[in-house]
Parts: structure tokens; sequence; C-alpha cells
């Protein structure tokens, strides 16, 4: 049995507590703590988990066995190496920190300390439809990748969201499954302007389109819009030298009515890879009963947000930019 | 240039008046009657067709070399029987004849004719769709056929509407394209009681089922449901010893809106087989210019007309009716 | 925590096992019984799992909390007596017997108890795509229920599979979802012969159809095919008055090759299941936390099997044969 | 009756001439020319179609009302120019002309001329799909038009294709149909890097990226992918502030067969826009019967051929690249 302590419980930290309490296997929450003491202690209140006093209580808490790191973004990187520093496993929701400065001190602790700690909150690697697709280009099925088309959609963004939060915050999904799926590094994003939604706040971007270029050559092109009104819309297409892996939204059936027949597409995240989230919690538990921390790495959180960075100062020069990631230090390999 | 004679002008009649006057290649229409005089002459008007004075003046005038049978059921026989007298090709729309008596008259004259004239109006063989679920089955994509499922649904029914008519009329069709597909008879035929929708006349019984058995233990099972709301709904799905031909309703694409992935079903019949009938009515011309008839044949609207008819036995029966055909004439061999 | 005591590890067994053991919160397996003491032995080794004596021995277990049975069918009642004997909770897979009798044998045994312990396990209910279908009938979202086709194939069957099984391994998972989705008993069966597949064993009638109807009158239409070739196909269209509810094979994507898109159609019912068979263990699990039985009940298992038993009669006699049950006790209103 | 002279009897020019000879109303091919005389002589055999003694013989021969020109492409504008002189309407293969500049000269003669005789052969935009998503965003269902993603791939490329064919050949019908469906001019164009495939001949950039970006901010994006292996797949997914408009190709229904449900990608264009011929054909000829021309317009001609340079420019430069357009005359207004 594997005792959590996580910290923060927004609506992300929340998700977190409600799986492991209800969903993961060998896995409890043991202490939780959020700076609105209240929401807490709610969430706590008759469930066996006790109320930290601070994040640094949770990680040093002797009856912590792992860490699960839901707070604002930028605490993560201060809160990643405290668990570094206290030798505890720690599953860091995305993104490991929001400059690769930081993220490079973690890499650099995590690799002073000898052995992964780490694993960082790209959930998509863990969706059934994601999965499929990774299969079909390591099984050969589309030839070697050459473009990739994605679309990442949201009904409406909150008042606090900006322009850059179109790369920081939701094309580093694209940016990590990119990696992933391609197996390569990106070495340029170029950010394209785009017609204005009338829906949008007047202060955003919003749609964009963002080019990732990898030192391969491949090219992946990603939309990012986040007032689409119509739903939570997530979609890929890989194109092989000899076929296309698609990723659609998840369907089970049809209602067909007043002339139409129609598949729901999903209202949010939460609908959408609730069971990613799920599997994601429940393959790190079973990775840490058997000692090991596996899935997306500290290096894979740095990269993310160096390629977000890229993107954000394409943004802001309309140019293309290149990224410069350090060598990767062979505990990544 | 083939010159063709039209007789009744209702929905059907206006429709393939339409496509003979500015869709079909080589033919024009010569010669218009239908008993509404009024009708006949406005859709006559500035298109250089003449107007008959009955029906027997359009198949017997010298300068109608085809004749297109569109006027009420109960006519059929005596107008194609007309037609074959007179030695013209005739495409009668379905049925060829209400009874199958009837029917077996048309068969005796265009045998003592010793050559076929008739072609009946089973417009579903020329559908893009069917004609790719007939090719799959004899490119033997699916092994043998053994079952076959089918749904045929209309908005609502026209008061006159009896339920003896979502036999003879609507399933009709079934009937045609299952012994096209399966290329063997009808020997019995079920009407199995459904619950009724609380939306259709009272007069009606609707939806029903019906099971038809050809000789080889091959059973297809239609739903026949004319009031069913949200659209023309015609499908099937034809299963085999190793795979399964589906037709679904023609798509080109979605609209992705509040929520929703959706494809429309088609409104009506001639949102859903005007091409159909476009495609027939060439191939009517096109073998005619050739000097051939082809295409279902009068024994296909004997053999349709006659299962029809066991499923009105059976539905007024309650049991499993049997389908008794007259030899084969070598004629339709 | 939850201490299982697992009876028999067979496919189904292991399944769950696994499941238990690694993917449901709240739950560990205590003790494990098979009749082959050796699968039994290999299963639990290294897993903090004991080995029962008996079957018995699993049930009486003071350190057993609830009983998984997924021993042969013929075995279903009398463990699942043992269990209300022992007052302790059971997931009995399903059948809950293979005779009506014995079933009712259980529910007067539950009823003597006075409280449910019992939930069968037919796992559909707990599907991702029948839930939504349930949902949207629930909702209104399709009118009254009228009709409803069904398809079951699996891809090949193995030597000891008779026709009997058809219904009583096969479309009673069909019988009990038709029960849940309708939400009525179903009063009368009638089996169909088709043409056979001459793919299928020799001794098989294959495929089947059955029509299961309702005491409102719904009809239900299944069709059974356990040598289809191609995969492990389960559908089912809803007809309601309004609108169609339908469930299809769950897609994420697709993959495009050598001039088609397609995509994959399960292999068997663990690709296709699995996520419901987890599910349904997590909800009993949840249930027992609060100590609470829910899910498919007894009675639910009494009907499918009369209805099955039904079923077998209709296909020994080629008759349609109503199904008698007895009057749903209290406990299940 | 509108008698057609055909000149160039190549792939597309064949397909035009079987049409107009078999499936278009109101048509006939009169006279017909080819530089190879063998093969337009063996195209004509038969069919009551004279052969011409050049591309001028068939333009001034009276007995020519309107003239198809499916010459290759360097032939366009002087034939096209031909025909204005000769006061004949002309539907002239796409594109109008190879270079903006001769493109121009039709114009100017065609003003001078003081009303249209020529439509420029993008039978897309009379395919049914493509006029599907045309309706949608004319109908105000999606909101004002943001971003469009189109792909265009083709099985295999000839050996004489080039990289620039890429947009002058390829990606100009999605030129044509973006300024259609978007209503608007494009102002610029940045063609895209991609990793080469391994498939595609050395000495061509395939796939290729490009973005068309309109005056009013709408950024169209094309990828075109012309030895893509497995099939000819044109789709494309308009991007509306409140939804979304997709084309995708055809489907009447699916195979199900060894694991897979599956819908067939076109093999060629023929397949897949053969019935856009068809109706831009009827079209065209039932406008000559009333006297009128409509369609495509020289205009449209001009500016697509002006894009589809400033992509190879772009191609060339790898920059972004402006396009100048001449001011609209009145007569397209």
């Amino acid at each position: 049995m594997i005792n959590v302590g996580i910290i923060g419980t927004g609506a992300i930290g929340t998700n977190h507590l409600r799986w492991l309490s209800t969903r993961v296997s060998g896995a409890r929450v043991a202490v939780l703590f959020d700076v609105d003491a209240k929401r807490a202690a709610a969430l706590a209140e008759g469930s066996g988990t006790t109320l930290g006093a601070s994040a640094k209580d949770v990680i040093e808490n002797p009856a912590v066995d792992a860490v699960l790191i839901a707070s604002p973004g930028d605490t993560h990187a201060e809160l990643t190496l405290a668990c570094i520093r206290a030798s505890k496993p720690v599953l860091c929701e995305k993104p490991l920190a929001p400059t690769s400065d930081e993220c490079r001190k973690v890499l650099e602790a995590e690799v002073a300390h000898g052995s992964r700690l780490t694993q960082v909150g790209f959930m998509r690697r863990y969706d059934a439809g994601y999965r499929t697709v990774k299969q079909a280009i390591d099984a050969g099925s589309i030839g070697e990748v050459l473009v990739v088309h994605c679309v990442h959609r949201n009904v409406s963004s909150v008042p606090s969201y900006t322009s850059d939060m179109s790369f920081t915050d939701s094309a580093i999904h694209e940016i990590d499954t990119a990696r992933w799926l391609v197996a390569d590094e990106i070495v340029a994003t170029t950010v394209i302007g785009v017609r204005r939604s009338s829906l949008a706040p007047s202060h955003l971007r919003d749609p964009q389109l963002v080019l990732l270029e990898f030192r391969s050559g491949v090219v992946v092109e990603v939309e990012i819009f986040v007032n689409c009104q119509y739903g939570y819309d997530v979609r890929c297409e890989v194109v092989g030298s000899t076929g296309v892996a698609s990723l659609d939204n998840p369907t089970t059936g049809a209602l067909t009515r007043s002339g139409a027949r129609s598949e729901p597409v999903p209202a949010d995240w939460q609908v959408r890879f609730g069971d990613a989230y799920l599997v994601e919690l429940q393959d790190w538990i079973n990775g840490l009963e058997k000692g090991a921390v596996r899935g997306p790495s500290a290096w894979d959180g740095y990269a993310a947000t160096a390629v977000a960075e890229s993107c954000v100062a394409s943004l802001r020069s309309g140019l293309k930019t290149t990224v410069s990631l350090i060598e990767r230090p062979a505990l990544y390999a």
C-alpha cells in the first residue's frame, strides 16, 4: 500500500484525490494540503486522510511514501526539488515548471540524486486512443512519420487565461505527445497569426496555430482554440509514408433524432481524459510498488517547457524560434 | 434520342419528368398524360412536351418510343399490358401490379411477345450504396450470405396509408433488394407484432417486423416504421460466413456544434434516392439505344408482389405464410 | 478494505483476480480456490493470497468478507446458497444457475435471509456504451421504446459449445440488458431457424435469431453468431417513438492504409468488456464498503435464466414459447 | 441541344467526352480535336462526332456552340482567348493559364467583350460534400470562419510531376475551394518544409504544407502529399467561431472482415470527383441553354493562378510571399 501525500486541491488535485481514494488499487491518500485550509479540511473530512500544515510538511511527513503535486505551476519546481531532497517519488502535474531554467534545476537535482524520482503528469500518454496511435506507429503500420495535424479546443477560457497560456497550458500537451509519438526532439517553433474569434475575450489571440519542427524534419501542426463554444475537442492525425493513424473523440454509439445521427463531443477534460488520469495514477502506484519510477520524466517535463517557451517567444516576435536543449543526461537515455 | 411518354405526374412522375428533361442524356419527354389535366398542362408548358389525351393515347402515339408508367398502382398492369401489345418498352413504377394474378398476366403477355419490354422501377438496385454491397457479396468478400437485417423508416405516413401498405408499398423495396442481393427466391414470410408507436395514426400497426425466408435458409429481417419522426432511414446489414457488408446513410462529412458531431439523416426518398432514380433512367435509356431492356424484370415485379401478398396474409393470420411462385419462364432465366 | 474470496480461476476468474489485485480500490483477494489446485497455487504465488481447501472453505473462512463465484455454471446455485447461509455478500458470475428452478431456490433463500447478498455478474450494465444508451432512454431522448435490434457475434466457438448455449451462455447477456434497458419482463420467445454457416461446427445451429417479446409489446430481436470469423461484435439499436439510440463498438480513431480507413472490431470479450468488468468490481466493492448490495440481483439472474430456458424450449419445438415468472418478491421491487 | 467542341482528349478530356456523350442532358459532342490524331479518331469513331483539323478549327467551326478545353495547361490561355474572339462560351480546364500574366490577358479580353464567356473547370464546387460545407457556412451554422485545415493526397505521382506542381496542379483546387468557401481573397502564402517521404521520387519535396492567408485573417492550412500510397484522400475541416463543418470521404457503408470495419478511400480523382464533373458539365449546359455563363469565372482562374505562383515563390525563397491581385473588374463583381 502506497501512502500518498497530495499538495493542492484545485480541480485537478481533487480529481486525483477522488481517483486515489476510490478507484486506484494499492494506494491511499495519507496527507493532504492546500493553501485554502478550509477546502482541504472539507475534502479530508471523514476520509481517514490527515491534513498537512504545509507543502513541506506533506513532503517530509514520514507517513508519506510518495507525493502528488497539484498546486499552481509556479510552485512545481520548488516542491519537486523538496521531494528529491527527501528522496521521495513525486508525480508532478504539468508543467514541471513554468521556465526551462527551473526545470533544469530539477534535472540537475535528480541527476545528482542518481535515479529517477519524478514523473510529470502528461496523462495523455495513458489514454487508450493515444496508445493505439503510438502502437500503430511503433508497429510500422504507417511507415515513417512525416507530418502530424493536431487540434486542441476548449469550450471557453477563464478570464485569467492569456495568449501565452495557449502554449504553456494547452499546447504543452500536444508538445509532449508529439515528442512521445515521434520519438524525437523539437528544434524550432513558429506561431501563426489567425483571424480572432469574436467570441474570445478581447485580450486573447484565439485561435492560434503553431508549427513544431523536429530534428528529423517532421512537422507537427497544432491548432489551439480555447473558445470554440461547442466542446472539448482533442484530435490528431499522424501522417506516415504509407498510411495515417488518427485519434478521434472516443465514441460508443450514436443518438439519431430530428434529422441527424450524432455522436457527443466531450464536454471537458474530465469527461475526455478521466480514464487516462486513472490509468496514469494506477501505473504510478504499480511502479512504486516495484520500486520503479517510469512514465514521462523530468526530461520530458523540461523539454516540453523549453518548447512552450519557444512558442511564446515566437508569438512575441512573429518569427520562427529555435529550441535549444541541454544535452540529455544519461539518466534519461 | 429516345422519345419517352410519361403517364402519371404525381411526386414520382414529376421527379422522372424533371430528370428526363434536364439530366438524362439521349432522352426527351415527348408526351405527357395525367388524369389531372391541369397539372399535366402546367408541367408540359414551355417544355416542348405535348399532352396526351389519355394513357392509351400516350402508349399508342407513334412519336413515343418508350413509356414510363407512374400512375397509381392499380393501373400498372393494364397499362403495361397495353405497352406490350404496342410492342413498346416500358418502365413501370413499382409495384408491377397490386396482385400477383395481375402480374402473372403481364408475364404471360411478355412471354407471348417473346422478348423483354418491361422494366420495373426498383431504383434501389441503382443506388451506389446498394451496388457496393452487391459487389462485396458477389466478390465473395463476406463468404456465403446467412442473415440480412434491414430497416426502412419514414418520418410520417399520409392518412391513407394502411398497415398492409407497410408491405405492399414500403417493404416491397426490401423484398426486391433482398432477392437481388441474395440471388434466390423467398419461400415464406412471417409478420411480427410489435409495440405500436403512440405517434402513429390509431388505425396503423407501426412499426412492424417481417421475416423473409429464402429457399437456401437465408433469413432477411425487416423493420418497417413509417412514423419514426426523425428522418428517412434505410439501412441494411448483410451477414455472411466470413464478414459483413453494411449499407448506411450516405455521408459526405459532418457538422460539429453544441456538444455533438452530427451527420444528416436524409429527409425523404428524393434526398436519399434521387441519384438512384437518375442512374436508373439513364441506364434504361442507354439500354434502349442499344435495343436492350435490362434492369428489374416483370418476373422481379411478380415475385415482389407475391411476397408482399404473403406478408399481408401473415399480417392477417399472425402465422408464417408460404410464398408460391409459378415456374420461372425461360425468358427471365 | 474488503477481503474477497474467489472460487474458480478459469478465464473469467483469472480476469477478476487480476482486476481485484491490481486495479480495484479497497479490495484484496484473501483466499483463492480452484478444483485445479496447481493453477490456483500458481496464481496465488507471491501475491499474499492464501489457498482455500475447497469452495466451502473459502466461503466459511472468517477472513473472507465477500465471495466471488467464477466456477462452472452448474455449481453457481449451490455456492451462492452457501454464501447466503454464511450471510456473506456474493458476486456470482452469470448464469445464477442453469435452471430457473435452482435460481428460485436462491431467491427463496435470499428472501428468507431478509436482505440482498447476491449480485449477478451481468457486467454489460457497467459498460460505458450501454450506460449511454440507458441514459438516453431514461432521459426520454428517443420517446417510448418499441423495438430493439441486437447482434452478438464471436470469432469462433469451442468444441463443447452447443446450440442451446447460444441462449444460455451468449444471448443471456442480451436478455439481461434488454430487461434492464426496457425496464420490463419478457413474456415470450421465438427462435428462428437460419441458414447455417458452413464454417460452424456441424453439430451447431449457427447463426440463430431469437425474438424476445415484452409485456408492453416491445420486441427485442437478437442475432447470435458464434463463428462469425471476423471479431467479437456486440451492438444494439434501440428504436423509440421519436429516435434511436445505438451501441456500436467503441472507437478511439482509425487506421488508413491500402485503400481503406478502418476501425478495429474487438478481438474478444476481454478487449471489449474489460473495462466493464473493472467498473463492475469497483462498484461491488464500493457498495460493500457502505454495506450495500446493488447491481443485477438474484431476481435478474432468475429472470434471465427463465427466458434462456424458454429460448431453448423454442429452439426444440420451433414454436413461440411463453415465459412464466413467479411473482416478484418485494425484496426485489 | 448544345453542340460542344472538345479540344484535348487526355484523361480529363476523355472523361468529359464520355460524360457529355452518355450522361449529360441537352448536349452532344459535335467536334473533337487532339494533337494525337489517332487517339481522337479512335474516340470519335462511331459516335457521330466529327474530327477537327486543329484547335482553331474546332473553335471556329460554326457547328460548335461551346468549347471545352482539356488540352495541356500551357495552351489554355491562347485557346480561351480564341474562344472569346469567336464569342463562344468556353469551359476551360484548370488552370486558366500557368501564369497570372496570361490569365490577365483572358480577363482583359473578356472584359472588352463585355460579358462572361469563360468558366474554369474547378469541379469541386459541384461536389455534394463541398456544397454541404458551403451551405453550412452560408447558413451561419458555424459562425464566422477562422481557420481551415485541408489535406490533398494522391497515391503516387507521375515521373514528370515536380515540387512546383504540388501548388500549380494539386493545391490549386484547395486554393479555389478556399476562396469560394471563405468568400475572400488570399493575400499571402507560406510553404513549409516537411520531412520527405522516402517513397517519393528523389527530386520531389513531398509532402509539403502551405499556409494561405486571407485579407480577413482567416488561415487555410493545406497538406499536399502526392505519394501517400494508400488512396486519393481529399478532406477539409472548416473551423468557425461556433462550430466546425467537415468534408470527409463520401461513404455509403462499410465492410467488416478480419478484425476491422473499413470504409474505402477513393482510388483516384475519377472515383472521388466523377459525379462532380458530371454535375459541372450539366450545369454548364443548362446555363448555356438559358444563355447564361456561370460557375467559376476567369477571375477565379486568375486569382487561383496568382496564389499558386505565390506558393511557388515561397517554395523557392522559404519565406512568406504576398499575393498581389489587380483590381477586380466589375464584370466579376
